[in-house]
């Protein structure tokens, strides 16, 4: 079953996948390659893969299915970063500990880069789907284009980039987190589900465990931002203030941010136990609500030295 | 049968359906929802929607997968206008008689407005193909991947931008124009034909036919930029030498750019010829050789009247 030692070939597995997942045809112009490259080499901590991936094939999946969905997943939001870190959107110097695509190969090449994993992303999520019943296939295609597009991520990041001039009832950080985080975190937890034909019931738990991994997730991210720890982390640090950008923690403080994740993790933790019920491998989600706690833990530990 | 009067309401059909497409929910974000509205009430000719429509139905697609078909080639290319326009790429003030999208809403609400037409694109060609054998949806996805990707549509953009450094071997403005311009004439001919199921000759001449076309209309797309009459046609003129990107009128002359269209168009008779015996209702593809040869003659004659 899942043994440690299984688990880190999944990594590996995935990690290998990622990078091998866009193969780069002889001819492709040098800007665009290197772009490509670069961030090929870069895939970050990859949890939306192996959450996606252990969701399916927890829920029957084949190992093709479940690891071309993942990658598919995965490169949908190492695009979304890279449009996110140009200069029109966050102006970011630094994403995943190495300097951003555009800085190094321009602008056109980053967008090009992100444009090209899209695409990839798009047959895979098809490769994942195809010869399955058509409803199953209608039903996953219109989850994804809903939650990638303008009713979900695409809107979010809209709404984050022009915060400063949103009207003041629409200023509300929980619910732009809503389309800018919860949207690929569904993606990640909820697809899988839907491609492997899991009960309604299933599908909503892991909807709603979405939607409280999501926010407390983008909590973290805002506390990240203000406290000062956060260069540690590969990212550009306090740009949400400089940018005037959407940030629970500015809004609501800091020992508040902290309570509020723990209030959703409390929520996850029940869902998950209800999923658990229903299908004991679906019990690894746990672990994953551990990690989140010890980086809770480390973030706090970190506010209480700085306050020291 | 292809009466004029129907072939207006299919137009206004077409129009309609680029437009109604892609609905904006309520919160979608002004900008945003701003950049999309305008780019949805300027579609430009839609000559590509078209060819797609009429080639799927011509072939006996249904008419509601031939415009979903149609509809997303046309989103595509918007895309891709919209993205070729931003101050990075070809920077660019006028598209289609009116202020460009990121002059209006800025460069983030234009890049996210053109992901929002590819994530509804993906979907309706997913839609026009919905429920057809597994190896219909294989073949056509496949070569939407590939000729919308970094081995097509990317590649050619990328070079296009980045000429000015390219290798001298390299700069060569017909093979730049195949990843640039053909691939997306290749999938409004080629694609419909193979979710239509045709048979695997006609697609390949329906390929030779979007090579020449494609490079014809690259080509005058390039006459266009030398000649002064350019600007009428609502895109900013004389950019290409402006901005070192490759025009093979620059490179060959303005009377060998006339005459490589004239062979180019005479393969394009023999490839419709002998589709036509094929097929009888493709026999409209000639119109299209018509117009193309009018528009030749118009710039021909502009173009000696500005020598005189």
């Amino acid at each position: 079953m899942d043994s440690a030692s299984s688990r880190l070939s999944m990594r590996s597995r995935l990690r290998h996948a990622f990078h091998a997942g866009m193969a780069l045809p002889p001819g492709t112009e040098p800007h665009l390659a290197g772009a490509l490259r670069d961030t090929l080499q870069h895939p970050g901590s990859m949890v939306r893969a192996e959450l996606a991936y252990r969701i399916a094939s927890s829920l029957g999946m084949s190992d093709e299915r479940s690891e071309n969905l993942a990658i598919a997943i995965e490169y949908f939001h190492t695009a979304s970063l890279l449009f996110d870190d140009l200069p029109a959107m966050d102006d970011a110097r630094v994403r995943r500990g190495a300097p951003c695509a555009h800085q190094v190969y321009g602008e056109g090449a980053a967008i090009l880069a992100a444009l090209a994993l899209i695409n990839r992303a798009y047959s895979l999520v098809w490769k994942s789907v195809a010869g399955l019943p058509a409803e199953v296939q209608a039903g996953s295609l219109t989850y994804l284009e809903r939650h990638l597009g303008i009713a979900g991520l695409l809107n979010g990041q809209s709404q984050d980039l022009h915060y400063a001039g949103l009207a003041p009832q629409l200023r509300e950080p929980q619910s732009i987190a809503m389309g800018k985080t919860v949207s690929l975190i569904r993606l990640a937890l909820v697809l899988p589900a839907m491609v492997a034909q899991a009960r309604a019931e299933e599908t909503r738990l892991l909807d709603r465990l979405a939607v409280f991994w999501g926010l407390s997730y983008q909590t973290l991210d805002d506390l990240k931002d203000v406290l000062p720890s956060s260069d540690v982390h590969g990212k550009t640090a306090a740009r949400d203030a400089f940018l005037d950008r959407p940030n629970l923690t500015l809004t609501i403080g800091i020992a508040e941010s902290f309570d509020r994740v723990d209030r959703l993790m409390k929520l996850a933790g029940r869902a998950i136990a209800r999923l658990e019920k229903r299908h004991v491998r679906l019990a690894f989600l746990r672990e994953v609500g551990v990690q989140f706690k010890k980086e809770i833990a480390n973030l706090s530990e970190a506010s209480l030295t700085r306050a020291s």
